[in-house]
């Protein structure tokens, strides 16, 4: 008998008959001899229409009050899901963020978990209940609620595991595994068996929606083994190790894309100290995140700065440099909305050579003009005009050799 | 300065602009320098959708997951209000059952409060900020989420109003007081000033739907002064004493009915001792509630019992009492659905002889068949054929003068 927390997201919880289908599922487990904790995410679309409902009666809503709104979504499926369960033979019993004392810090809508109070799901699984949790939420030290953001759900699950020192985490989700690549653009693409938590933070950085770049990196910090699996389908998906257990590490081991961003070029720019800080300041003081920054090199006392943000800070962030531009007697700013980054990842390349100009090369077989370059130990991204993003992600999974079975590599 | 509390069902907060409509109310109270606490139901409509996503999911719902489905709509409008207070500029904070304490005894969905910690409500108050509680939910003492069945959102409010102390409690709902009789029915109708404790239990308890009788009987054991009106219209609505002020009593105060009702009757029931005990023994034991009993007088030792139960619960009871008539050998088990009861309520007829005649024969002049009687000190209530319901309520009405002034009755 193994102890197993699985989560399952929005759209595995989409629909009475899939939350039947769940009920279902985490039984066979059960039946199996393995005891499960279950966390869900609120149905999917729900945490959407919450939040619009919220934006619909005040324009800036209050953080603490969004957070009650949000957290009553999961409170919907863990009672159903603890219903279908108990209904089906299974003893389960529904938890609130609350109820097991999910302590996070007081940051409403992306707050962190401080720690779990695990008395009541340790006796539970001594008794043979299945624990349904929800997923997202938590409460202050004052007993507020809070959320966790987007991915909360995965990051409870990892908590819990963590807390709990339970065998395995699953993530069970729509999709089978990790991808070589996004299978909608690469045919060939293949499911990685395995896959390290450095690569896979970088892929979840780097846009694959599969896991939330917060729950590998805490899953990476205590060593939870976590696993990526369909709700739907039977088959092993991606395990996330810490360590690789393949001989030999391939080169590169995914492709990922993202089109979520844009870019932002200030020409003109006379070449100071503090040139840098003072553009970007009023940026970061908006609570904006910035991505990649680039800086050429300056010519004559003249340089370009360009960075990246996500698109829905794109206006306030064009807006912040016009000011700022005119502060600095800097000459233009330009904005780009059609951008894509394209990105290589694999724990391989910190020992290979030339993978970064494989990258270029292949790109540059196509004519894909590359326009921004960032690169880490165990990544390359270029930002490339977004029509090109599909050729480029089939290409790069071409020039790497990705549609081949690992031990080939 | 007065201290208040306001309880908005599910109609008040009913939609995005009715929530703000209520903000807009409350701090209206606040600016003319009152301190509210804020009760809400779950935005109508809701509570029975989230019953019917359970009941779609196991036949019979476990209990303690209904509570938790059930219990998230309120957690809703209590969000969205507080939001609409603070965007208006008046500091709001929402709390949930557990979040104040609400201790309820275990009985999910029919839960009873035991005590509210106010500890952190008058703490809100002296800082100047408006609570908005959720109606309807509390918790138990292992953390389970209770709810207190319907009507418990005013129940919620006459608690809180009971343990603080405050002025008054106004529920504030979509009639802009208590009548003398259905407007929809009665044109005539008035709304009455004041109305007693106990004229006010017997009219929700005989079908008038504004209070729940719960709710009115909390308030008469603790004393809170409880005012009906209207959440959209300006008014003074009617207000509940435990003493009425008016130098002479109107003999009666108002004409309810209800339509929820069937009757049963058992007839050749062989009339021994413990025989009732033995007929309405099997309905008390599967939980279903009776309301009138009427057993006729014995003529050569057989008698016909008669009762009524409320209609969802009227095959069930017809099934028990078939299953009684053949152990017991009675004659026969007639039903019937099309009934309604119709009731006068007054204080006054407790020292005025012959109003329970005067009600009978107002019903005879309209050749209104009278099927069962049953009386109180400050009630008559007479079932009678359904289709009369309307025309017995108008007549009635007029036989005791209730469209004039209660000064001049």
């Amino acid at each position: 008998m193994s102890i197993i927390v699985q989560k399952y997201g929005g759209t595995s919880v989409g629909s009475v008959e899939r939350i039947q289908a769940v009920a279902e599922r985490v039984r066979g487990y059960r039946d199996a001899g393995h005891q499960v904790l279950v966390v869900v995410s609120a149905m999917s679309g729900e945490t959407n229409r919450l939040e619009s409902l919220g934006r619909s009666i005040a324009e800036r809503p209050a953080a603490r009050e969004m957070d009650v709104l949000l957290s009553s979504g999961e409170q919907v499926t863990v009672a159903l899901l603890a219903m279908a369960l108990t209904a089906s033979g299974c003893a389960a019993k529904s938890y609130l963020g609350d109820q097991i004392r999910i302590r996070t810090d007081g940051n409403f809508g992306r707050a962190r978990i401080r720690d779990i109070d695990t008395d009541r799901l340790q006796a539970d699984i001594d008794a043979g209940i299945t624990p349904v949790i929800a997923g997202f939420q938590g409460v202050d030290e004052e007993g507020n609620l809070t959320t966790l953001g987007r991915g909360g759900s995965d990051t409870t699950a990892v908590a819990i595991a963590a807390a709990l020192g339970v065998d395995e985490c699953e993530i069970c989700t729509d999709v089978d595994g990790v991808y070589t690549a996004d299978p909608r653009i690469v045919d060939d693409a293949r499911r990685l068996d395995e896959i390290t938590f450095e690569e896979m933070l970088e892929l979840a950085s780097l846009g694959s929606k599969v896991l939330h770049p917060r729950s590998v990196e805490f899953a990476g910090k205590y060593r939870v083994p976590l696993r990526v699996l369909s709700s739907f389908e039977k088959g092993p998906g991606t395990l996330i190790t810490t360590e690789n257990t393949a001989m030999e590490q391939p080169i590169v081991s995914g492709i990922a894309y993202a089109r979520d961003e844009a870019k932002i070029t200030m020409s003109g720019v006379p070449d100071i100290p503090g040139i840098a800080s003072r553009i970007l300041g009023p940026v970061a003081r908006a609570l904006i995140e910035v991505d990649m920054i680039v800086q050429n090199t300056s010519e004559e006392g003249i340089t370009d700065l360009t960075f990246t943000v996500i698109k829905p800070d794109f206006y306030k962030s064009m807006k912040l440099l016009s000011d700022v531009a005119e502060e600095i007697g800097a000459e233009k700013v330009l904005g780009d909305e059609n951008i894509a980054k394209v990105s290589i990842i694999g724990v391989g390349m910190k020992t290979h050579a030339g993978v970064a100009q494989k990258m270029f090369q292949t790109l540059a077989d196509e004519n894909v003009n590359i326009l921004m370059i960032s690169t880490s130990e165990i990544k390359v991204s270029c930002v490339i005009e977004e029509k090109y993003t599909e050729l480029a992600v089939r290409v790069l999974h071409e020039a790497f050799n990705l549609e081949q079975k690992e031990t080939e590599a």
